[in-house]
C-alpha cells in the first residue's frame, strides 16, 4: 500500500472517508457517553436528546421525524493523510491497468504504476477523475461490492497500520448508539461513494444501506448472457454529497430536515446550516481535528496551513460560533478517540 | 375539475399513481388478509411471508433485508382515468397563469384554460413536459408540500366522486401490513413524482417519506433575504423512476434487492424482474384490471384496447406467465376492493 502524505485534489473529487470498530464499553452504565469528558459538547448532546424525547417537553419531536445525519470522512473515522476510498482507487489501478495492459503507457495511469508519491501527489483533478471512473465503475454492482469488502480486510492505513474500519471515532459511535436508543434514525452523509460506504456502514456503525446518503454515479440495467438482469456502475455522477448537495441529497434520500447534523469541514456547512435552521430544538456540531499527538491537528481555523482534507477554515469556525453550533474538540472533549486505545 | 379521459402522452411524461383510506377490518382476526378471495394469488402471499421469517426455514431472510416494493398507480390506487399527479399539474395551470399572466395567451398554458378536453387530450409530449416543469418546480420545497396537501382535500376523483386518498385497494393495503407485520419494510417505489407521493404517503399507506422512491427532479440550495437557507424545486429531471429507472432507483435510494415487488405495468417489468432474479424465496406479483364493474377493465392483455394509463401488454402477461410471477385478477382475488365498498 502507497503512503500519500498530502494528495489535495483527490479530496477535492471524492470527499470521502472512514469505518470503526464496535469497541467495548466499560464505563458506569449510566452515562451513554463514556469516551467524552464532561464539558459544553457532551451536555449540549445529552440535552438535545432528554429535550427532544420527553413527552410535554415543547422541543419534543414525534419518533418518525427524529432524523440525525452524520458526515463519515474526518467526523466518524480518519480522514487523514488521505480519504480511505482515494486509498481504494490507487491500490485498484494495479487491477485495472493488469485487465487493460494498454493503460500501463497512459496517464494518469503510468505515474500511479510508477509508484512515485511526488509525482503521484502533484496529479491534476482531470487524472483524478480518471483514476476514480476506472476503479469505481464499469463493473456490475456486485462485484464492486466484493472488492471492496475484500480491500477492507486486507488495506492498512499508514500511520496505525491497521484496518481503515479501526480507525472510527470512539466517541462519535457513542453518540450514534445513544441517538439511536432514543428513536433517532441515524444516518451517514457523505461525499463519499455512496456504493463504497455502503459495503460497511452496518457492521461499522450499525447503519444499515438504506441510510447511507452519498456521492452517486448512476446504474445501468441490463442483461446477462443467460438472460439474468443486473446492474452495472456508471461513470456518470448521478449527484455530488458535498456542500449545498448534502442538504439537496437529504431531501432526495430521505424527504425530512435533520434535527441534528454532525460534521467537520467546508463541506458540511450547508448541511449544519440546514438542520439548524429548522423549528425547534437543532443541534448542529462539528468536530475540530486539534489533536495532532492522538489523531491530527489541522486546517487554518488551528493557526495551521490550509489542506483540502477536511477542510476547516476560520470563515467555518466563525460561523459555527455566530449560529451556534457547538464546536467539538477531539483535544478537550474526548477521553479516548480509539477503542484500540488503553 | 377536469375530466380527462384518454390522456395517452401524460402517462408517459410521468407514469404515476394513488392514495388509501384506512378502512376498518371487520373480518377474523386471523386472517390478515380478509378483503382476498381464496386462490393462488392470497396463498402465494402468505406462504412467502411465512417462509421468509420462519427460523430454521432454507428461505428464511434476516429481518434487515426484508425490503417489499410497490408501485403506486394501478398497483395501491386508482390510475383510471388518468394520474392523481396529472390532474393536480392540470389543476394548478390556473394559479401559474395567474401568477403569470402572459402565459394565457401561449401554448399549451392557452389550451389547459380554454377547458377544452378533446384538445387537451392531444397535447404533445413537450407541451406536457412544460406543464409539469411549470407546476411542479420553481418554489420552495415547503410551498410545493402544502399545495399537493391542500389539493389533496379539495380534489375529487371524476367517477366516484372522492378524494384520491380513498381510491386505494383495501386488499393492497392489507399486504402492506401483513408484510411490515412480517418485519418488511414496505417501500413505494413509483414512476410518480417523489415530492408529491411523500406528501401523503404516511398517512394513507402507513409509508414514511423516507421509503417513497419515485421519479425525482433536482432542488437547489439557496438563501432568503433574512439568511435563512430553503430548497427550491428545481426543473431539471435527476431521474425516471420507471421501467429500467426502478431497478436503478431502488439501488440509489435503497442499496437492496427487495424479496417481494408489486407492480400493475409495463413501467414495472424490470422492477419485478430483478426481484425475481435475486436468490431465494422471491414474490413477483402483478395487479391485472379485469373488473370493469367495480373498477376497470383495460390494456390488450384483457383483449381491450391498449392504453398509455398503465399498460399492461400481452408480452408483459406472458412474460410473467413465464418468470412465474403471480397475477391477482381483480375481478376474481379481490373479494372487496375499496373501503367504502359495502
Amino acid at each position: 500500500m502507497r503512503t500519500i502524505r498530502s494528495y489535495a485534489a483527490l479530496a477535492h473529487v471524492f470527499g470521502l472517508g472512514a469505518l470503526l470498530a464496535l469497541g467495548p464499553q466499560v464505563q458506569a452504565q449510566t452515562d451513554p457517553l463514556p469516551s467524552w469528558n464532561d464539558g459544553a459538547a457532551k451536555k449540549a448532546i445529552v440535552e438535545f436528546a432528554q429535550a427532544t424525547t420527553t413527552p410535554g417537553n415543547r422541543s419534543f419531536v414525534p419518533p418518525a421525524e427524529r432524523v440525525a445525519t452524520f458526515d463519515q470522512d474526518g467526523t466518524l473515522w480518519v480522514e487523514h493523510p488521505m480519504y480511505a476510498q482515494v486509498m481504494y482507487c490507487l491500490d485498484r489501478v494495479p487491477v485495472v491497468v493488469k485487465a487493460k495492459p494498454e493503460l500501463a503507457k497512459i496517464e494518469p495511469f503510468k505515474t500511479v504504476m510508477s509508484g512515485n508519491r511526488a509525482a503521484i501527489a502533484k496529479m491534476s483533478e482531470g487524472d483524478l477523475i480518471k483514476i476514480a471512473a476506472a476503479t469505481l465503475s464499469g463493473m456490475p454492482v456486485e462485484e464492486f461490492q466484493a472488492e471492496v469488502k475484500q480491500w477492507l480486510v486486507e488495506a492498512r492505513d499508514p500511520r496505525w497500520k491497521k484496518p481503515y474500519t479501526e480507525l472510527t471515532y470512539l466517541p462519535m459511535q457513542e453518540v450514534l448508539k445513544y441517538l439511536r436508543t432514543n428513536g433517532y434514525k441515524t444516518y451517514i452523509v457523505t461525499g463519499g461513494g455512496q456504493d463504497f460506504v455502503r459495503v460497511y456502514s452496518e457492521t461499522v456503525y450499525g447503519i444499515p444501506t438504506e441510510q447511507v446518503v452519498g456521492t452517486a454515479g448512476g446504474t445501468k440495467y441490463g442483461y446477462a448472457k443467460d438472460g439474468k438482469p443486473f446492474l452495472t456502475k456508471e461513470p456518470k455522477l448521478l449527484f455530488n454529497d458535498n456542500n449545498a448537495g448534502k442538504p439537496e441529497g437529504i431531501h432526495l434520500e430521505i424527504g425530512r430536515r435533520p434535527y441534528a447534523a454532525f460534521g467537520n469541514s467546508t463541506g458540511d456547512r450547508q448541511m449544519l446550516e440546514w438542520t439548524q435552521a429548522g423549528d425547534g430544538a437543532r443541534l448542529s456540531m462539528i468536530v475540530l481535528h486539534d489533536d495532532a499527538k492522538r489523531e491530527y491537528a489541522y486546517g487554518p481555523a488551528q493557526g495551521l496551513p490550509n489542506t483540502r482534507i477536511g477542510t476547516f477554515t476560520q470563515a467555518l469556525y466563525d460561523e459555527a460560533k455566530k449560529q451556534g453550533w457547538i464546536i467539538i474538540s477531539m483535544k478537550d472533549d474526548w477521553k479516548r478517540i480509539f477503542s484500540f486505545e488503553q
